[in-house]
């Protein structure tokens, strides 16, 4: 039953491709009920992951940055892209520690979602890093120049219900690890 | 100060478009210390809302239908495409109509984001509608066979905390709404 409700792929043609950044594929599919979608547009784009970082005096450490999304300097969390061979929580591990320099004596998964419901989009694996401290100066190696701040738990909760996050990932492990840290 | 750390655009090239669903430019960026990133790609999504619906009996209505991106059958919120000349407000309105034939008693903004913090994506804006009630049958015209269910707040915050949402949309509408909830 459930089976039967799945889409059919019957042709995928990859329009655009500049690896490994983005890849752009025209599919024709075929829907449960027969009907034939001639061009649904798929976009694959690089997974990551995402650390919301508790310093071990229950500060949360973020990051100012330009984001070329948006064209602005937003405030978010550091995190970036998986390597090669690497789990997801080894590369929050060592976008944290390359971002901001610190290290954590404890990850706690927040579960994984895709950036696109229809397109896919990435897969963002967001983790919390509980008892951080600084064991080495960043040395992120990206584009971005960058400012480590810190938030009170309470100065980002007004942040987030103002709704003054810009990107949606940044929203989301906000809001995922404070709803996590209030059942604690 | 600030201004200086913004990245100056010195050309940008339509490498893909496919309106309205995909447009992909490649870019050629300045950064603030002079440096030229020759290749830089954007992802040009179109905009969505999405809606976190609360019935009048407290419980929250949600959708189970197929989605392209994963490829599977997921839990997820009412939602689409702004039309031309609408606010996001009112497409929240008319998709929480038009997929499960509700409507609402009042609308709050949870905030907006984009899916791409790099190439930008779309933008989503999410909205949380309370007092809902049914005042018509679903037609939403959509592609996917869906199927409308409720849960309870603590249902969904179980939902949530074991990490089984597979779109992070999903999973962030449904976070920074049980926080708003929360506070109320």
């Amino acid at each position: 039953m459930e089976r039967n409700r799945l889409w059919k792929t019957l042709a995928s043609r990859a329009v655009y491709t500049a690896e490994p950044w983005v890849r752009v594929l025209d599919e024709t599919l075929e829907l449960p009920n027969g009907k034939v979608v001639p061009s649904y547009h798929r976009i694959l784009l690089p997974d990551y992951s995402m650390v919301f970082p508790v310093l071990e005096d229950g500060r949360v450490l973020m990051i100012r940055s330009y984001r070329q999304g948006p064209g602005e300097i937003v405030l978010g969390f550091p995190g970036g892209g998986i390597d090669a061979g690497e789990t997801p929580e080894a590369a929050a591990k060592r976008e944290l520690r390359e971002e901001t320099g610190h290290s954590a004596e404890r990850i706690v998964s927040l579960g994984a979602g895709l950036t696109g419901a229809n397109v896919r989009g990435a897969k963002c694996h967001m983790y919390m890093a509980l008892g951080c401290r600084k064991v080495a100066e960043p040395n992120s190696g990206d584009l971005e120049e960058q400012e480590l701040l810190s938030l009170s738990r309470d100065e980002l909760a007004a942040y987030l219900q103002e709704n003054r996050f810009v990107i949606l990932a940044y929203a989301a492990i906000a809001a995922r690890a404070l709803l996590e840290w209030k059942d604690r």
